[in-house]
């Protein structure tokens, strides 16, 4: 597929004629041989989630047989003590235990490369370098890179990567796709143009724009969910559907990366990426087939049929938040304000709340509320569908306890799926009592969950882009969210967005709802 | 409420001035002062289910404060005797531990009158005993009469209680009330007839004919569940489920009742009653209201609609079968034909299927299935609704592991409510697996789910009839099952009818499913 851009009327024309329809089957396509080259490979995210994520792929015999993956980095390091640390991140990371043997096995295929992805004399010599393990793991010139870098070496990368030739043409038989991190942009014009400088390079299936949540498999679920399941698709409309939430609450702060967060925010941390992602799976039509396409398509069109917000609307209808001290567990922290590296009068949101629409036949008429933030009481990211009371005409007496139907979607933790609905008390009276059904991927299946890295992996190394964002996504949840950015940066933060550490958020996001006789759902 | 009878039209007038409008409170009437007169106290029903239901309602507080509970039985006992006997009965069956102090404060409400309720004497004479016990116990002369005896004795006891004045007319404030335990006549004229004798003594309202799957919770909450979620009333119809399933499995024989087996058969046996009384509560429209009659009203609209069936059609409908020797629990057991008291040529049914159609808006074109029977692989009663499949687009290549989604009520053993939807696999394949989500009762409140027969009594205390077969129901039924009986009484059972006990019944009972492509839910 090809992607061309339009500056002028913000358009994105897909060409589709490369569409896979194999890509239904339910034998997924034999991973090709290739090398996977890291960018930033002493990075936290590297040792942490990448590389026990490889791990973890070789062991479940998804990697291909011919395959090498080379870290890159500045720091002086040799082959062994790049692998040694390695080896130590697997035991401390990998979801599954690590013998020794496994761990040579692995290594056998890791490789470390010194060099400055700034500087142009690295691109030729690593080509070499990559060649040379052509030849010995039998990789086919097939290239797949990582970059686990700032964002604002993705630009320069991948002009250096095309300039020498280490990104091929796809009119080519061998294959290189680039792997970017969020964020892509901080607000729309800036997503706009860092696409247009990486489309001069590349083509749009040679970009795969990394969401870790799209990787987990409740989301992946979302889709089976949905569309294999006629008893849920049959009310999953504004017919029976009363509201939409989602949360993705952290309990941890910013974790003393004060520079990162000061550029960034909580709308654009968490917000733009993964809570419109969620919101387009739970909300998307059926596709026309499983394809990376036809899923994408209607995902995006979710994302271009949401309301847009005029000044007055972000101020009824947007809702920000920054933490001030407080406890977590027991444990007192301290103010946004006064982490290390942060501004002492940071106007920056830690938590972000909106009560969105999505115009379209579907959903029309239903409110839909997000919201996000740090330093929250726990971790919990869940969707839950609520659904319209039953007439209030048979248990009216027992109202309160005649609780709404929901369906809930737990991402994390305890990846799974409950459904809360009514039933009788045992005994003589007619009492009536919410109770729920549950189902726990980790019970249910009996074995440890893939973790999201390994399946995103995976699928770019077969050129499955289902699972990562295309660039419409990026761009119309960047219009959507764009001008509530702008808004929040021209007025300072209130008394009231403060909020103490271990609260859900300010007091107003509960206004949000009450204003119309709604609750969020406790996590 | 007043029934009158006309015989010419088999038609039930209903008078309904006397619905009350308050028992849709949660707070449940107080259940006045009262006696309970059970005739047959000797027989195995008062023993292990009657008093072991009495002594928990005591011992929840749901009995009135003055009570008192009187077995009627020909034996020559004491009451000292009886009481010893039934204190032995309820530590056996009782479904909560007694110590002694409940089990004396409990026989100190109970009392033995020795009698023939066949002669005339023994009423003038009872009825004395009891104004006593009404000094004694301040029971105001409010009785409750439980017939616990052969069906062919209904009518004369309830003739003589008339006669001596032990049922009162219902202008009167105390009340009278008489239980009828099954079969409610053996056919539709029977029934009617049976019916027009009580009616010369009774209103509609004094008679309580028990059911006692309708004690059962599960089949309680059905109205719970279907009426107070909407997330299931809206796929509740003809567009969304694919067939309807009911089964009523025994892993027991005739348990050496074959006199009364012998005269009866299963259709009249399990089919005509609980079975009917299941389907017409999963199948109902909402009603009105919560009182009794609201709820009938809807319950006998569906048995009223049950499509009636030609000869042609009940041989392409009905199954019957007979069970052969086989092998239950890995033990042999002995074919129906050789139980005690049954004749060495019996054409009685031990087994019967159904596929029939319910026509109404919402269940036309829905088959439904209905099964029960005698020495069956397992012990299970269960309601199925099996929705329709999705479209077969998205995961086709799955298509064996996609199963439609069911609701499944288990009414015994384990009461419940389960669902069946598919999941995704974790792992890096959008492969598809069923999976269940499960609710117990037990499990969920914690506590011992009452027994059907406390909350019948309870309900006959109170005066709410709702969990009983009003008299139109049973008609109704009868009126569907008769052309069947007779038709099968007019042909011998053949060679393929007879099933070898441990197995699902005669092979033609899949045969009704697979023809249209459908498979019973295993049990």
């Amino acid at each position: 597929m090809d992607t061309f851009y339009n500056m002028q009327s913000d358009q994105v024309v897909v060409n589709r004629l490369s569409i896979n329809p194999l890509k239904e089957t339910d034998q997924r396509d034999t991973p090709s041989p290739c090398i996977l080259v890291i960018f930033g490979a002493s990075g936290d995210l590297t040792g942490r989630k990448l590389i026990p994520a490889i791990y973890n792929l070789m062991k479940d015999g998804q990697l291909p047989p011919h395959f090498a993956c080379v870290g890159v980095a500045r720091r002086e390091k040799n082959r062994e003590a790049f692998c040694t640390e390695m080896q130590e991140h697997i035991q401390k990371f990998s979801r599954t235990k690590a013998t020794t043997a496994d761990l040579e096995a692995f290594t056998e295929k890791l490789y470390y490369y010194k060099g400055d992805f700034q500087e142009d004399t690295l691109y030729p010599e690593l080509d070499k370098f990559l060649q040379e393990l052509d030849k010995k793991h039998g990789t086919k010139g097939n290239r797949l890179f990582y970059l686990s870098t700032p964002p604002s070496s993705f630009t320069p990368i991948i002009e250096k990567l095309k300039k020498y030739r280490l990104v091929y043409d796809i009119s080519e038989t061998r294959f290189s796709r680039v792997i970017i991190e969020k964020p892509f942009g901080h607000d729309n014009k800036s997503a706009l143009l860092l696409q247009n400088e990486l489309s001069k390079n590349l083509s749009e299936n040679q970009i795969y724009r990394i969401d870790h949540y799209l990787g987990k498999e409740t989301v992946q679920n979302l889709l089976v969910f949905r569309f294999s399941n006629s008893l849920f698709e049959g009310v999953w409309n504004n017919r029976y559907v009363d509201n939409l939430q989602i949360s993705v609450a952290e309990s941890i702060g910013i974790e003393g990366r004060g520079n990162f967060f000061e550029g960034q925010g909580l709308l654009r941390d968490i917000v733009q990426n993964h809570l419109m992602q969620l919101l387009s799976l739970v909300a998307m039509e059926p596709p026309t087939n499983l394809s990376a396409e036809a899923i994408r398509d209607e995902k995006v069109k979710v994302l271009q049929s949401l309301q847009r917000f005029n000044e007055e609307q972000i101020e009824n209808f947007a809702v920000r938040g920054q933490y001030k001290e407080g406890f977590i567990d027991g444990e007192p922290v301290i103010a946004y304000r006064s982490e290390p590296h942060v501004k002492k009068d940071s106007q920056i949101e830690t938590f972000a709340a909106i009560r969105l629409q999505i115009e379209n036949w579907r959903w029309a008429g239903v409110p839909i509320y997000i919201r996000a933030g740090k330093r929250l009481p726990k971790r919990s990211t869940e969707i839950v569908v609520t659904f319209k009371r039953t007439p209030n005409i048979l248990f009216h007496k027992h109202d309160k306890n005649n609780a709404p139907n929901q369906v809930i979607f737990r991402i994390q933790p305890n990846e799974g799926i409950s459904m809360k609905f009514n039933s009788k008390v045992p005994g003589s009276t007619n009492l009536i009592q919410p109770v729920n059904m549950d189902f726990q991927y980790a019970n249910y299946f009996g074995k440890a969950v893939p973790e999201a890295y390994e399946r995103l992996i995976y699928d770019a190394i077969l050129g499955d882009g289902t699972l990562f964002a295309r660039v419409d996504e990026s761009l119309s949840s960047w219009e959507f969210l764009t001008p509530i950015l702008q808004s929040w940066a021209s007025r300072p933060l209130e008394e009231e967005d403060f909020y103490p550490s271990g609260t859900w958020g300010p007091t107003s996001v509960d206004y949000l709802l009450r204003r119309e006789h709604k609750n969020w759902k406790p996590l």
